[in-house]
């Protein structure tokens, strides 16, 4: 039998589903090339053998404790409580236990937020940071929760642009529900928002009612100094869902992530919990989370007095070497960034920089770059609704050799200087049609 | 913050969501009752510390294997290979590994499926087998995807039903995309379809040009001779999408279930498959299954040489041997069945068996069985989209305590004459009033 496209769900169609698969495909075809595409965590620090089998030695009873934890178990999960005193100790979070949602990956935290959101009538709106985790744009697609972006600066998401987001959202008819934010080295474009717009965001939420998600899967990644606090240590009001993971700490295939929901929701003169809500989705989804994955998290918070600052040391200071790795080699390899139009930020933390180019960064440039240069990174543009971001550049320093990154953005340096002098030469012609 | 049931997802007032939830507090209220009332499979079977530590002692490469494997993986899965073996030699289903799609348990299978389903002008219509497992139901109202349900009789689906719906769902305008069933020792009621309607279920899908959503969860449990074949296995034309688990003979916390979905899909000139697709949607929703848990099943099947049968031995005795103690406890403690109007299957399989009682069943009615009676059982009704069901239970045999049925029927029979002959004194103004 053959199905028609246009016979199944519309979001198939939407490229941003199909982004991942273009980047895998590139880093397919050209496997020499260094790549500072993929946004993972090294594996050098997973230690997952040891992981594993802490789950099995650490369920001390009998091996039928260790058959009860397999049956069918609860949606909400079984090691709430732990990730509560976790929240307590490393992020200064108080969290009921049971406002706690574990579930297959911070991902479906994300999936059963938006679904969760997507009103009968399509009242509610979501907003985004933009540039956006693509985790979060396509989950809404799926469920058709209706998405409008926010701007975001250096200072990641823009105030200024939120509030006109809001007004023509009003405007509209529409609701916001919620806006999607990233304060912690953001995913794409690496940037920590400062703790004035925190707290303005939290004043606005209030203000207009709105829930904000949270995502906060590269805050433990800090490389100077002290962290900012998050927005749901400061979340006077609860207005925010915290998402957290530990596929960046323990390892991704852990699928473990999990949400702080506390919110009341009224159901006449009844009322329930969000992440009650959340739970009865997530039983539609997927049951529970792996209880081997809930007990090997578990085993490794207990082992840690449920803190993971330990833990994150080592992994704090590879990605703090190969940031710094990074900015210097940009800086060796583009002294003259200013005089070109090339710039970039400086991520306090996390897995992600933004470079700033002078011309238009497109799929054909890429697989120029890896075919002839051998370097592979990320069109910003990627990360944006409709428009934008067309001459940015998303590097991971995360995942590249720390040995390879001076060879790397030598390469990418080169990329740059051909691509601007190829397009200078072919620009008289547009500035002629400018005049 | 307070939030407003109304401005959040319907189906979260939609029954179907808390019917477990009633169930569980059923239970959690009378725990000294016996209960007829989970579908589960048995711990006594499970030796998760062994299925677990095989995963660990398999990968038997070095420790930066499995850490390589503990990174993000492909969202089809990575042991699509071996299912596709298993099902060769068990099912004598032919599969290639590139149209198997490893979920998180059957149930993300059926939600994938409903969500690709679901297109934009909502003329798709999936047709539910009903009494219809709720894993279905639900997932189909999350994802807004219509449903009709097909009546099904003593030997499940009726194929008149499903003829009658296909013509009204063709008359509204809509188009019949998929027919989801469980031929095998059906979920609620223990059906089993016998081989002549599959061939025709066959032939009505080729000349409608539907789906065939297959849930195969329990066609493992054969307690009485040969199997009969798996739709899928006489798929000539490749109408079957067929969904397999894991939970029911591994664990049900092992989270593996599988989908074969080899259907090409075409956008255009290009084409691709339906298992791409789905891979898709998988990755915005759980990215992909955990790979412990699919290294565990890995294990277990390698070691067994891609055949289970020699692990459901044991299961299939154990399930076989209480469905006999079960039929032998009906026969005994209601010898006069047929004078009250009382009637029960004989399922060939599986964990269910449906009886037929002449009273309605409510969930008053249960928690009254509960608490008088000491005895838990399952409102069939539950498992229909609108009405029907009224005067049907589903009794699960494969959790009960082996010793403890005779005591467990015993009281049920106490329960059902009580409600019988209460329900007989009341009724001769009923029958006045027809005169």
């Amino acid at each position: 039998m053959r199905l028609r496209a246009s016979h199944l769900h519309a979001c198939l169609a939407d490229p941003v589903l199909d982004t991942m698969n273009f980047l895998n495909e590139v880093t397919m075809r050209f496997p020499r090339a260094i790549s500072f595409a993929p946004g993972r965590p090294l594996e050098r620090h997973f230690d997952s053998r040891r992981v594993l089998g802490e789950m099995l030695a650490s369920v001390t009873a009998t091996s039928e404790e260790l058959d009860k934890r397999m049956q069918y178990g609860p949606a909400k999960g079984i090691i709430c409580e732990a990730i509560a005193k976790m929240l307590r100790v490393d992020e200064k979070i108080e969290a009921a236990a049971e406002d706690i949602v574990i579930t297959v990956g911070c991902q479906e935290a994300m999936f059963l937020a938006a679904l969760s959101l997507r009103d009968a009538e399509r009242q509610n709106v979501l907003l985004v940071a933009e540039p956006s985790y693509v985790g979060i744009v396509g989950a809404s697609k799926m469920c058709d929760m209706p998405i409008e972006p926010v701007a975001c600066g250096p200072d990641g998401l823009s105030l200024q642009s939120l509030r006109e987001t809001i007004a023509s959202v009003a405007a509209s008819g529409k609701r916001v529900a919620a806006v999607y934010v990233c304060p912690d080295f953001s995913n794409p474009d690496g940037t920590t928002m400062p703790l004035a717009s925190r707290r303005e965001l939290l004043a606005l939420a209030h203000t207009n009612d709105f829930l904000i998600l949270e995502d906060n899967a590269y805050g433990m990644f800090a490389f100077d100094g002290e962290r900012l606090p998050t927005l749901k240590s400061q979340d006077e009001h609860g207005h925010v869902v915290y998402l957290g993971t530990f596929s960046k700490l323990i390892f991704p295939g852990i699928r473990v992530g999990f949400m702080v929901a506390g919110q009341r929701v009224e159901h006449g003169s009844k009322t329930t919990s969000l992440a009650d809500e959340l739970g009865k989705l997530k039983s539609m989804i997927t049951v529970n989370t792996p209880p081997a994955s809930q007990l090997a998290v578990l085993a490794i918070l207990e082992q840690n007095q449920y803190s993971l600052e330990n833990l994150e040391r080592a992994a704090i200071a590879s990605y703090r070497n190969n940031r710094d790795g990074l900015l210097d080699a940009l800086a060796r390899h583009l002294p003259d960034a200013a005089a070109l139009g090339i710039s970039w930020n400086r991520p306090a933390g996390g897995f992600f920089l933004t470079v700033h180019v002078p011309f238009e960064v497109t799929d054909d440039l890429l697989r120029h770059s890896a075919s002839a240069h051998e370097v592979i990174w990320v069109p910003m543009q990627y990360f944006y609704l409709r428009s934008g971001g067309e001459r940015q550049i998303r590097l991971a320093f995360s995942y590249v050799d720390h040995d390879r990154i001076d060879e790397g953005i030598a390469r990418f340096g080169t990329f740059l200087r051909e691509t601007i002098t190829a397009q200078s030469s072919t620009a008289p012609s547009d500035k002629e049609n400018l005049k």
